[in-house]
């Protein structure tokens, strides 16, 4: 049986994305269960291994014209696909510029096109920053919404995951007032069931998930908000207890979280962006892993941003980045649960 | 020196409010440092102990009519202000009443006179049912606008607080899509400074606060939201540090409470409920304590609800409530700090 193969893409050259993928490429224990394949440059990982005194790890390097026109033979050796024509000598590190986000929009598209080919099973993303993107003239939130441009299907979303707690959002990287406008009975019935199928294949077994209210206190009853629970969460809920699923809900938002009910619950469902990213990020730091459900590929991705005030100090903590790596593995491994990959 | 006199109301009689006060009044500890006055209803407590197996303490009982016309004479003991006139025989426990909201305003009203005569130093509330506040004709949406309403100032705006997270309200009680409207300048301002004086009174020396953003990312740069960052909270925190106070911000919410950043920082300033009230109740659930800044009287308050579903059986937990009553006893002990009280 051959490992699963997974992209890693090195995500904007001046954050932290070059030493998570030294840290990738040098943990024995992830090369043991995945071929890692990754999308990246090498000079810019050399520069990255003398910068930061990490070992530069020995891995096959292709080009990227010869990884899309030769198939690669097999094996389980580590791949670099360098992009060497990416103009890069004049990176300067934690800076925001249009070169390293082209590299960035430049790794992700590669890896795209690899997984629609076969080539890999899976791709986790190291971080870019949305700035450098948007300087080079990708206009994109971020990378959920490139995935879903180029892998989309009908119903996506995101969702965060660690073992502790697990988010899925109805809306996410849009400003807070334009969240309630969003907000369908559709939409939180697409959340719920693409949120069961996910944890369904993660966990292998039926999920049990809360949707949190949108407004202070779930509404209280009407006393807070424009009617969103009743007119909107409620009805999706009830739809989905009819599908089967075993949802709870919607709940007042700042009861959800305590310890004790995350125990007892695999996921909940979230109206927007800082309703589940601020416990994650305060309960589930460095194990939380970013991925998109719902796309023709299987994409996970760190929980943390290209952290540029800490870049190239050899400092970044890669725990976010290897739970990334393990769960795409988790999701590619199995592709027998009727989860959409 | 005499001890500082806190007022307990007994809130919503349905709900857990009479056997944290069982609790309280049993407490060797609490009363070691305060004399308590309970604002509540014998005849509730006596059933209560019956009910849960919880002793009932000893405390002198005086009625509302002599408490209010005159003086109690010095002593430490615990004191009942026995408001018998309501008629709560056919209280059923764990339902929502029109009886029992009439209760626990009158309650919180006695407290209130009491503190505004001099007879008790700071109020601690237990807490009430917001419908059964409503079907009194009560029309407020919690405890703190009763008493902003009462003891009103210029300002005031509600803090939660506990050793490890603190956190301020810029909005508090009102739907999501309500909060952008709400967001002013000068309000921020105000509960910037709000909080920095209740800080420095709490802990005796000048407070490091963090400001969050409104958007995801606090907008990135403008790129989510409609520039709440930039036009509102940015100047209100330009201003704050002109007035001498030391201020972060506005920082995307999601990065602020993690529990290094939280380690050093005194207080944080939350633009809506949720984004305060979520990583409070997930990070410190039983040692939170609600408390209103900025009024003429010292209020503080348990950091949950009724909780009707687990009333009247003697499980539910003292912390927050005992922790409530520690702080209104530190921040009444001591006015010599400018703190408004």
């Amino acid at each position: 049986m051959s490992h699963p193969r997974i992209g890693l893409t090195m995500g904007d050259p001046a954050g932290v994305g070059p030493e998570l993928i030294l840290r990738a490429l040098h943990s024995g224990e992830l090369a043991l269960k995945r071929q890692l394949v990754v999308f990246g440059h090498l000079e810019t990982l050399k520069r990255c291994s003398r910068q930061t005194g990490l070992p530069l790890p020995s891995f096959k390097v292709v080009s990227l014209t010869d990884y899309t026109t030769r198939a690669l033979g097999p094996g389980s050796d580590s791949v670099l696909v360098d992009h060497s024509e990416l103009g890069l000598d004049s990176l300067k590190i934690g800076v925001v510029s249009a070169e390293c986000g082209e590299a960035a929009f430049c790794f992700i598209q590669s890896a795209i096109k690899a997984a629609q080919a076969g080539q890999i099973d899976a791709i986790t993303t190291a971080p870019i920053n949305k700035e450098a993107l948007h300087a080079a003239g990708h206009i994109y939130p971020g990378h959920t919404e490139i995935f879903a441009e180029r892998a989309g299907s009908k119903r996506w979303c995101m969702m965060q995951y660690s073992p502790t707690i697990t988010c899925s959002f109805v809306t996410v990287h849009c400003g807070y007032s334009q969240v309630p406008q969003l907000l369908t009975q559709q939409r939180v019935l697409d959340v719920i069931e693409l949120t069961a199928e996910a944890i369904q294949r993660i966990r292998k077994r039926k999920p049990k998930l809360i949707v949190c209210g949108l407004n202070p206190h779930a509404g209280e009853h009407g006393l807070f908000g424009n009617g969103e629970e009743e007119q909107i969460i409620q009805p999706a809920i009830a739809q989905a207890r009819s599908l089967g699923h075993e949802v709870e809900g919607p709940l007042p938002p700042d009861t959800v979280f305590l310890p004790q009910r995350l125990a007892t619950t695999d996921a909940i469902v979230c109206m927007y962006h800082d309703q589940g990213h601020i416990p994650i990020k305060a309960l589930a730091f460095d194990s939380a892993v970013n991925t998109t459900i719902g796309l023709s590929l299987v994409r996970t991705s760190v929980d943390h941003g290209t952290a540029f005030d800490i870049a190239w100090q050899g400092i970044a903590k890669p725990d976010s980045m290897f739970a990334a790596i393990r769960l795409a593995t988790q999701l590619a491994d199995d592709s027998d649960q009727g989860f959409p990959k």
